[in-house]
C-alpha cells in the first residue's frame, strides 16, 4: 500500500485471508471500514476473535459449536430417528434453510479422499457407527455432494447403515428447478430420465 | 444461521459491515475462516482492532496515518513544489500505484457537496489555503473525480490556487487506454476531441 501507513498495509494484507478477497477488494474493504464504519470494524474484530477462540465442534454431530453439544443436537423436539449426513457445516446450513427437515445431522467435516488423508477415521465414521448401533436412528440420509468423492462417501455410508440394520437413502438427482433441458449436462439428464416418476 | 451456534451467527452478521458482502458471502467467509484459516482469522481480528484504534489522519495532508505526520509528508526526498489534491486516500493510493508522481498530496476526505454538509471547511480548504500561502507549492494538481461534484471541487481549488498565485492543473480527460471509440460515452469523446494533441 502506498499511503504510507504500515498499520493500514497490515490490515489490507490480513483481509486477504477471506475467500474471494484479492488485493483490490482488500484495499476497498480497509478504506471503507476506516472511512465509514469504524464501529462495524471494531465489532467484527471482537466477534472474529471470539469465534476463532471459542467455536469448536459438537461432540455429537461434529458441526461448529461453542458448546460441547450444539443447540441442534440438544433440541429434544427434533426427530431422533432421522439422521442426515453432510460433508460440511455449510451443507448443513443449506439444508436447514431450504428444507423442512426436522431430524438430526452428522457432519463428516470432509469427504472420503485417501490421497488427502481423509479416511473413515478422519470422517468420524466410528462415532457414526456407534450412533447407528444405539438403535434410535431408523433412516440415514446421505446428503453428500454429487461428486466422485461424495458418491464414494455415500457408498460407504450405505454400507455402515446396512451393517447396523438402518435404512439408507440419498438426495434425488435430477433436473434442477428452473433449469432448461437444453443446458443441463448429460449425466444429470440421464439420471433424471432414469429416475423418472409417475405423474399420478 | 441455522447450525445453532450464536457466536457463528454473530460473526456472519458482523462480516456484513464489509462492502459488497451480503448474507451468503458472509456465511462463506465465516465457514472458511473457521474450517481452514483460524490463524488468518486471529491475525485479521488483531490488525483490524489496531487499525480502527490507531489510524487517524495526517495533520498535514489528512490521509490515513497512525503518526501525526504520515510517512509520505515526512519524506524529504519528495518534491515539495507539487501538490496533488485528491478526494480520498483510495484515490491517493491509485495515483501512487499508477504514476511516477513524486510530489506531495492533500486529501479532501470528500468533495464539495453542500447538501451532504460537505463545504470548504469540511474539506480542510483553510489548511490548504494556508499551505499554498507558505510559498513552497508551485503547482496544484486537482485530481478530483470527473463527476459534477468533483468538477465543482476542482473549480474551487483553481480559485484557491489563483488567490495564492499558484499554477493549477487538472487530470486530462479523454479516451481511456484500450477503450474503443464505439463504446465511449459522448461526453468523454467530445472532451477527447476538443482536447486533441498534435502528433509531433
Amino acid at each position: 500500500m502506498s499511503t504510507g501507513s504500515p498499520l493500514l498495509a497490515d490490515l489490507i494484507d490480513a483481509l486477504r485471508c477471506l475467500p474471494g478477497v484479492g488485493a483490490k477488494t482488500a484495499q476497498r474493504m480497509a478504506f471503507h471500514v476506516l472511512e465509514r464504519d469504524r464501529s462495524g470494524g471494531r465489532r467484527l474484530s471482537e466477534r472474529l476473535a471470539l469465534a476463532v477462540e471459542r467455536i469448536g465442534n459438537c461432540t455429537r454431530c461434529r458441526t461448529f459449536s461453542e458448546e460441547p453439544v450444539c443447540a441442534l443436537c440438544a433440541n429434544t423436539s427434533r426427530d431422533r430417528s432421522l439422521l442426515c449426513i453432510v460433508e460440511t457445516p455449510v451443507d448443513q446450513a443449506a439444508i436447514e434453510q431450504a428444507t423442512g427437515f426436522r431430524g438430526h445431522y452428522f457432519v463428516l467435516l470432509g469427504r472420503l479422499s485417501p490421497l488427502d488423508g481423509m479416511g473413515p477415521k478422519e470422517l468420524g465414521l466410528d462415532a457414526l457407527a456407534q450412533r447407528l448401533g444405539e438403535g434410535e436412528v431408523k433412516e440415514l440420509i446421505a446428503a453428500t455432494n454429487p461428486t466422485v468423492e461424495g458418491e464414494a462417501t455415500a457408498h460407504l455410508l450405505a454400507q455402515l447403515a446396512r451393517a447396523a440394520g438402518v435404512r439408507a437413502s440419498r438426495l434425488a438427482h435430477g433436473v434442477p428447478l428452473g433449469g432448461e433441458l437444453e443446458f443441463i449436462d448429460r449425466g444429470t439428464l440421464a439420471h433424471a430420465f432414469g429416475g423418472r416418476q409417475s405423474l399420478s
